[in-house]
Order: C-alpha cells, then sequence, then structure tokens
C-alpha cells in the first residue's frame, strides 16, 4: 500500500495540516484493544473492559461496625452509670437470648435478635455478668446489609485507570481476577542522531524518554529499534509484525537524510506529514496495514510535545483510557506574557510560583532542558498569539503523580 | 526493647495521640535511605540522592536550529526574490569559505565562521550553487553554545520522582548511570480475617491495596506474609529482618484477639496506639530495632486513610520524596456540608462535580466502596467541625496520574 508522499527534503513543507486534525486522524485509527484476563493483584494502572457490578450485597448481613457487645438496643433502655443494668456474656455465634450481651468486633455479623453495638466504654464485664451503663439506640454500632454495596450497583466505570482502592475493593467482594483492556504493545524506531551532529548513539534522549511516558500511559514498550538510520532500515522497523503501535523518533524533518517518512510511504500509509504543531511541526503519521504509526522529530523537546499531544493520545486510546492530556489541570495567573503564533497550537512550557505561570524562555527554544526547568504547560490554541499577564490559563503539571 | 504497652482490648482507648504527633513521630523515625546506582533508563520515577549539576555546555558549540544553510549572515546583506545572490554550496565539515553556504540539519553544528541558517523558503539550490533569496540576521536558525544549560548549572533537584523528560535529559547529557535513593524494601504483615467475620482469606482487601500504594509512593514490597491471626505469628513476623520498614494490616483495635500491638510491644517498641483520625483511630506505630513499624487497621478504608496520612509518609520519606499527600490538589467549592468531629482530623471522601465538593456518605461509614465512589478527599483538621456549603477546600485527587 504505497501512497502519495510529497518529498519536503530540502524545500519545508509546502502546508501543514492543523493539529486538530491529526488529533482526529488519531481518534479515527486508535480503537481500544480487546480484553485480557489479570489477576486482580496485578490490575492496578489497568482499564477494566467493562463496567463492573457488585454480584452481591456488602456487607452481606448486618455487621458490627465497631467493637463492643452486641444487644437488644430496648433492653438498655434505663440503664446510666447509676443504674447498671445486668446482662448475661454469652457466645457470639448463637442467637441472642433475651436479657444477654454477646461480645462482637468490627466487621462480625451481629447474632440473631441484637440490634445494636453497646461500646466498652459503656458497660463493665464482671466474670459472666455485664454491667450496661448508658443505652444505647437501635441501629448505633452497626452496619446494615447492603450499606456500601448493594447486588447490581455500578461499582468501577471505565476508561480510568484502576486506583488502589478499587482494586482492594474487588478483592473484598472476591473478584480473584478481572477483565481489563490488553496492554498496547509499543515499539520505538529510534532513527539516530543525525550523522552530522557526531554524537554516539548513548547519547540518545529519546529512547529513555518515550518508554517512560509510554509506561505512563498504560502501554508497553515490546521492542526498540536502535540506529535505524537510512530508509531501509526504518522501513523494515515499520513493516516487521507484532506490536499495536509503533513510534519513530527522528528523521522526520526537511534534511536530506530525514527518511522515516519516506520509509512509511514504502511499507505503509503516510497520512499527514507537517503538523501546525511547537515545537513538534515536523510529525508525521499514517499506517502499515492496521498499525498505526507517529513520526516524531528526533529532537528530544518536540519529541516530547508531540507525544503528549499527539503520540501518548494514541496509546491512551489504544489502552482504553481517557485520550486527553493526563496531567492534572491547574488554574493559574499568568505572570510575564506567553508568546505564541498565531496558526499553530504552541506548547508552552512554564514555571508555577505563588499560583503564577511563568514561561520558560520562548516555545521553541530551550531545548529539553526547558521541559526539567518547567512545572507544566499550557496549550495555548491555534488562533491566539499567546495570553497577556494576569489571564487565567490551564497549566497541565508535569509529573505530579497519584498512580 | 519491651516496653510498656496499654492494653485497649475490651476496654478502648483511654486517650489517643493527635494525627499531628503521629505524623511527627514519622518523620523523627523515617530517614531517607541511602544511594544505589542504576542505568538512567530505569531512573523514571527515581528519587536522585544528589542534586544533579551539568558537566557540560548544551549545546557544546553552535549548532542549527532548524534545517538549512549555514551561512555568514553579513554576506546576505541585500539578498531578495528579484535580488538572489549566488553562493558557492561546500561540504559541511569543513571551515565556512568566502560566498559559500553549506548545508545543515538541525541539531549540527555550525561549520566555521558561519553565523546563520538560511532556511530552505529562502534559497534555490542550482546544482553546486546556491541562489539566496533573502536576507538573514546574524544569530537567526543558530542556538548559541550553552543555550539550554550551562556547565555546573543546577540541572535536577533531589525529593521529586523523575520525570520522562529528566531522564531523556540525563541521556542526552551522556549520563549512563545515576545515584538514587535505595528503593524502600517493605514487609506487609496480613494479620488476616477476623475469625469471627467468616470470610476466607482470599477477601483480604488490604494486601492488593497497600502493595498499590507502597508502589506509588516509591516503595517496593519485599514480602507478604499472611494469616499473621495471633501475637507469636505477628511478632515473628515483626522481627525477621531484611527489609526497611514494616506494615501491619489488622488486630489493631480493641477487641479480644486484636493483639498487633501486644505483638510489637513484645518484640520492639510501641511508640503510639490510637490516633484521633477517622476513619483509621486505631492506627498504632513503634520499631522494631531500627525498623519503623506502623499497624494499620484491618477495615479497608480505615487501613486506606491511616495508610495515606502515615504509613505513606513513612514510605514517601525512606524513599526521599515529598513526604506530604502525594495527590494533586484542586480547590474546589463546598456543594452539600462536610460534617466532621472536633477533636479529629477526618478524611473525608468527596465526589467533584461543576467543580463542587460533595461529601461521599459521612466520615466513618461507606467502606471502602466510598473510596471507590469518591474523586478525592478532604482533610479536615481537628479544630473544626466540617465545612458550611460555600467554603472553599482543598480536594486531594485520587487517582490522577502523571507519573
Amino acid at each position: 500500500m504505497t501512497t502519495h508522499c510529497h518529498d519536503v527534503r530540502l524545500h519545508g513543507f509546502s502546508s501543514l495540516a492543523s493539529t486538530e486534525q491529526a488529533m482526529a486522524w488519531v481518534d479515527a485509527h486508535a480503537e481500544r484493544l480487546l480484553a485480557e484476563m489479570v489477576a486482580t493483584e496485578d490490575a492496578p494502572g489497568r482499564v477494566l473492559y467493562a463496567p463492573l457490578q457488585a454480584a452481591d450485597d456488602l456487607p452481606s448481613a448486618d455487621r458490627a461496625a465497631e467493637d463492643g457487645y452486641a444487644v437488644r438496643a430496648r433492653e438498655t433502655i434505663g440503664a446510666g452509670a447509676y443504674n447498671p443494668l445486668v446482662f448475661a456474656l454469652q457466645e457470639p455465634g448463637a442467637p441472642l437470648g433475651p436479657g444477654a450481651a454477646a461480645l462482637v468486633t468490627t466487621g462480625a455479623p451481629l447474632p440473631h435478635g441484637a440490634d445494636a453495638v453497646l461500646p466498652f466504654r459503656a458497660a463493665h464485664l464482671d466474670g459472666a455478668s455485664l454491667e450496661v451503663l448508658a443505652a444505647v439506640a437501635e441501629g448505633t454500632g452497626v452496619e446494615r446489609r447492603a450499606h456500601e454495596i448493594r447486588t447490581g450497583a455500578p461499582l468501577i466505570d471505565t476508561s480510568c485507570a484502576l486506583r488502589p482502592q478499587d482494586v482492594g475493593l474487588l478483592a473484598a467482594l472476591g473478584v480473584e481476577r478481572v477483565q481489563v483492556v490488553r496492554r498496547p504493545r509499543v515499539r520505538l524506531v529510534i532513527a539516530g542522531p543525525k550523522r552530522s551532529v557526531g554524537l554516539p548513539p548513548s547519547r540518545d534522549a529519546d529512547g529513555p524518554m518515550l518508554h517512560a511516558l509510554v509506561a505512563r500511559d498504560g502501554g508497553a514498550v515490546e521492542d526498540v529499534v536502535v540506529g535505524a538510520d537510512e530508509r531501509g532500515a526504518i522501513a523494515r522497523a515499520l513493516a516487521a509484525p507484532g506490536v499495536d503501535a509503533i513510534l519513530v523518533a527522528g528523521r522526520t524533518g526537511t534534511g536530506p537524510d530525514d527518511e522515516a517518512p519516506l520509509a512509511l510511504a514504502e511499507v505503509g500509509e503516510l497520512a499527514i506529514h507537517g503538523i501546525a504543531l511547537r515545537p513538534g511541526s515536523s510529525t508525521g503519521m499514517g499506517r502499515v496495514g492496521a498499525v498505526p504509526v507517529v513520526l516524531l522529530p528526533g529532537d528530544p523537546l518536540a519529541c516530547l510535545c508531540a507525544y503528549e499531544l499527539l503520540a501518548g493520545r494514541l496509546v491512551r486510546r489504544l489502552a482504553g483510557r481517557d485520550p486527553r492530556l493526563p496531567h492534572p489541570v491547574r488554574e493559574a495567573e499568568v505572570g510575564r506574557k506567553i508568546v505564541s503564533a498565531v496558526g499553530f497550537v504552541d506548547v508552552c512550557r512554564v514555571r508555577l510560583a505563588d499560583g503564577r505561570a511563568e514561561p520558560v524562555g520562548s516555545v521553541e527554544e530551550g531545548g529539553l532542558a526547558s521541559a526539567v526547568r518547567a512545572d507544566g504547560f499550557v496549550v495555548v490554541p491555534s488562533p491566539l498569539e499567546g495570553h497577556a499577564p494576569g489571564a487565567r490559563v490551564r497549566v497541565h503539571v508535569y509529573g505530579e503523580s497519584a498512580s
């Protein structure tokens, strides 16, 4: 399936797709993967394949909500520090006899007939007889059947990564295995530092960074092809089977050796190359068979920004997660002017200080170090030329985590 | 080292430590662990042991910031679409001759003598001669040496988990291994569901939940002891060597079989038992030798809340992370009244809808399902009896992730 490919090398892009078009392409070509079963204890961070409903009431019977003595509430009426009423202490398992009390601990089922739990401080035990020093109302210290969850109630929705408490609840309900969305297998193709840069391949920043980003978004790097620095090698890496998505880093620009788009067009379809996104305008995307491919710029900052908005969206969609940016959002007031280019979606790195967002350098400058110095980023839509001081903006905060 | 242990069984707590005292105990008894070396690619999520400074300028020489032709800017003065100036195209490696231009790609070092990069659209190549169609100013398209990072500049601080871009920058600087804080090895002791509850051990919710929480906070569960349901078994699990911290779940209350505090007092020191924290008031803490131990309530909701405020703080401190709650904070207006108890720190689960926080049930009710239904929680300090509708509160948001 070879498609038309406009060769931008030594010419530059004659036109750019909008970032919205690129996002729409991702949405149209990345479907949530199918299900697999995993042990509940391995499920944190995974996404349920189908919403889960409660198969039972929880608790399945009335139970003690605190440690104490199970009693019939009406039998305690009139009890007081100066008028102790004496109850017979009986075994907890049997139905509660008249005038009797039974020791219960938090979470234990109430003996049949009991309707309240008397706290220890309201009683005094003397051998097998219990002096009750206060009256309790019916229901005190009792957690009613189905108080927590009623059979059939919706429990956990899809599209969110399972949190620690979600996994705890599944375990509490006796769910030992759950059906989750299969983890996307991602191939990284590191198209290699440019020969002219003269850096050894060990200085590739994109591989380790993309590895961490893919894992954050619920994917798993299945294999990494390094040093694919000419068209044939890139094409072979694209055509090899066994993955759900391919991210190529590097060789996407307008230099003579930027052959990644040509390689994709050769073995599949290059749908988009050149996007009105800064940094990251040389990003491309397409498919080999049904496998979506994103061509990311080799420059690490552009690679990061294009990953966040486009390749990450692809991984998140495949993983069944919310496709939007996964960073927590904090509202902030612009401190120093944020300058952006009309016609481009700009990813502006900012620092947050005292609730104010200050740009870290200009949009296309500062390299990866600017993202390291930043607390987050502001996405400036293409019609705007920036944000004036005092404007309210939404900052996507890097690296705050509570998965 | 056996210490005095007030037996609260069948009596209840005669006094409670404040949550602040419990946090202070954690702070006094949990020091950041020592360092280990890891490969940079394995460093995401780890914490640097020492702040890192740049050992080199980045870039280490002036380089092209875009694809194009390296030129001397002053030689392009006067060039225009109707007045093309002709340059000789030379090899990029050699010093730039007079009247010459050399092809460069983004990131490539500039040839000696060049001081600007002419974009492709401003030139027309005809064999070995280049028609220059526009003048460029000195510095155009050039990234100056040390523009991104100057030698000796502080690069990455400690106390934050390394983010994808941090790891990318380290790789770009040629840092192949980094010194990070050793990952805390945590033992989970699941003190078993109470015999009276009659649930099979597979229904333990705390184990899988704590596993995920410890991992979130930068620790690693080294071993899990299950079914330690009497004093001797708990004491043996506490006394075994090989971990940096121990979390016991269950058997902390006032029932006759709540022997975890007694076990800790027997083999070490029970420093605190009973905390003015809801849910989670039966939490305890102490040490076996130098190893800090937190006794968490068996009830899963209380276990979760006590983990977040106390045990998690311990793990985060050992791991070198910020000890405060790791959840992203969102400011919200209280919708329905949040009711809390004076004298207790209350962990109130809330849902967020349209920027308003609505409590999910009351503080001590609803079980783990209330934390599953919640988007986050509000920590109400002990002097307050809650928050009225319209009040602004800080919501710690569960499960938003961008690690």
